[in-house]
């Protein structure tokens, strides 16, 4: 299932509207390509509803939110339901300030996602009304460890049962859960949290997974959370000495680019609970 | 003529004002650097004015488009037309939203570039007003292949004696002409599509190259066509086992800044017709 | 002191707001990840009073302002301010127009950073209501060097005591200066200019440095420039055939992700004059 969702994405080429921030921007349209997708920008109200038209799914980042790109997340998702596309919201930051609490839950109401992809402070910020938000990284008393799983595995569930949509919640430990099922998954390095954007890109990809593989959301969603892990570390495994973050930041992208389905059902460490 | 041009940037390094989408403004401003000229950006009305008189040409690109930076781009337009500096169009995504292609439409009616450079489906959308833009990427039907070539060649040159401007059409075969002579051009890699923004970066580079050579543009776009398709060429003979396309990308940025005119001379590969 | 200085960065992980130009801001993150340091982007005026109140520095870059961001400034300055936060100007292209001059003007009147930090020419405009700014780039006669060295570092001096700021001037020499003391530094390359946005770079990681060590802001401010220089000729000692400026992008980063403080202090140039 996991080497067929990214085959799927290889094959079909989903064209991705992003509505993103400028950190971070150019890393989500490489990584799209890199993993056989198209990417689109546009965040002005009067082109968005065009441009996601031509889409099949549509990734809202509120990483660097205005009152103008708040305007075209609205309009462009409700016309990407519309269609029937993929929505997914990475609500960067969600907890550090009242208009990006305000805006993702107001997106998580309005627009139902079809997934939600953000580190633990962000989605407790959603779930709980509360979360206690260090910028954008996650607060550490929050992190999903070996010794809080099983309350973090049941509080995903939970969320994902509340809101009918898929949770991800990104970390040393990965969940991935719709009310029934939750993928815990173990890939990944910690020195990833040392480059800027890899959330950022895994909401890209993994709208992209999604689009391609529509029957199968959810081991789409885990899947693509897998295909970033497995990067970062065949990334690291080609960092030379004096390489760092920067270098590192290419050989993630890079490794997806190489990717196969093959590959990555090889290198991919999960188990469902 | 290809190899003076190419010394004359940098010899004159000629600063180039871009108006500019932010997915790929960095590589935009970084591959004007490597070929000798100066970048700035700055696309608010009440500061393009003052920014584009201290300039020598003007890259107008509608890749992430918003009101506040059309508004920008006419403001800047007229005075860069005031001055006699160079102004070169890129219409990313003409076709794909009415805003688009009104914005370009607009550009090309009020402003009269000395060049528009875009992919055969946004040309297209300009010339015939219509096309079948998928996204930011060309239609595979409007690709200029050998079996197409000389129609291609003959619409070139008419867009280009209608609109008196330059007519750069990037693909795997690409055309710059006039309304007299056409280059046909065949540098590059298909691989330079799986990199964002190597059509944005050409954009920023041609209008360096045009503002260098004011007695020689159309010699000027092509040569700065060759350049990128060469810098295409020399940076994927230096891919190791493991780069994809993240460190394509710097791969070709580095060939740019490593290439000078005797270089260029010898790699480009094009007839004129 | 420059050592202590890199190490508080590294265990403090300061959090620091930006608002910053959308062509360097990717990099911008990237180093001040790379130094220790965290970085949030906000430039929306009902975020950024929030955001700015979790952080404990703000780096105002005006690169690619607007009046949208411009009000941002005056709110997240006055906020952190007022939260005893550490403040940077970063007066891009001061001197390259007319809402670049009076912003920088302002926010210096206004806000009272703690640190501006720019090239010779935008710095000159700030003290002179002059110069003679090219661009982004200094001007070629407004050259730091060791000619005109006396003459510039008194310029410093008055221009911080003048402003109760540090001046941080940087170019071929760099000048770190408070009314008593200036650092001459001699790290860095000449290549580096032919990088966009090191000296963005550098802002973003002084903030860093400023917010890590409260009561040695003028030993902070010159230990940044000194990382930062030092990278460069670091990153350049790690360069291949075929490198170039966008290679060069990453080795730098990587170069302050690798360095510590003890790297730092041997490898640091300068003198107090």
């Amino acid at each position: 299932m996991i080497k067929t969702c990214m085959d799927n994405v290889r094959e079909k080429a989903p064209l991705v509207h992003n509505i993103t921030n400028y950190v971070t921007v150019n890393d989500v349209a490489n990584v799209l390509l890199a993993c056989g997708g198209s990417p689109i920008m546009s965040d002005e109200p009067d082109d968005v509803e065009d441009i996601t038209s031509i889409c099949v799914g549509l990734n809202i980042n509120i990483g660097t939110l205005n009152k103008r790109s708040i305007e075209s997340m609205f309009l462009a998702g409700k016309k990407s339901k519309a269609l029937g596309h993929v929505l997914l919201l990475d609500p960067v930051g969600a907890g550090a300030s009242k208009l990006r609490t305000e805006t993702a839950v107001k997106i998580l109401d309005e627009l139902k996602p079809d997934v939600i992809r953000g580190n633990i402070s962000e989605i407790k910020t959603l779930a709980l009304g509360s979360g206690t938000t260090r910028g954008v990284d996650a607060d550490v008393a929050d992190a999903v460890t070996e010794s809080t799983l099983d309350n973090a595995v049941a509080f995903a569930k939970n969320f994902a049962a509340k809101t009918d949509s898929i949770i991800a919640i990104t970390g040393a430990i990965d969940l991935v859960a719709d009310a029934e099922n939750c993928y815990v998954i173990r890939n990944g390095r910690a020195e990833m949290g040392r480059i800027t954007g890899t959330g950022c890109q895994l909401s890209g990809m993994m709208t992209a997974f999604l689009a391609a593989n529509p029957e199968n959301k959810l081991a789409a969603a885990a899947a693509a959370v897998c295909a970033m892990g497995l990067a970062g570390e065949i990334g690291w495994s080609h960092m030379a000495e004096g390489d760092g973050n920067s270098t590192y930041r290419n050989r993630i992208i890079d490794a997806i680019f190489n990717m196969d389905g093959e590959t990555l059902k090889r290198g991919a460490k999960y188990e469902v609970r």
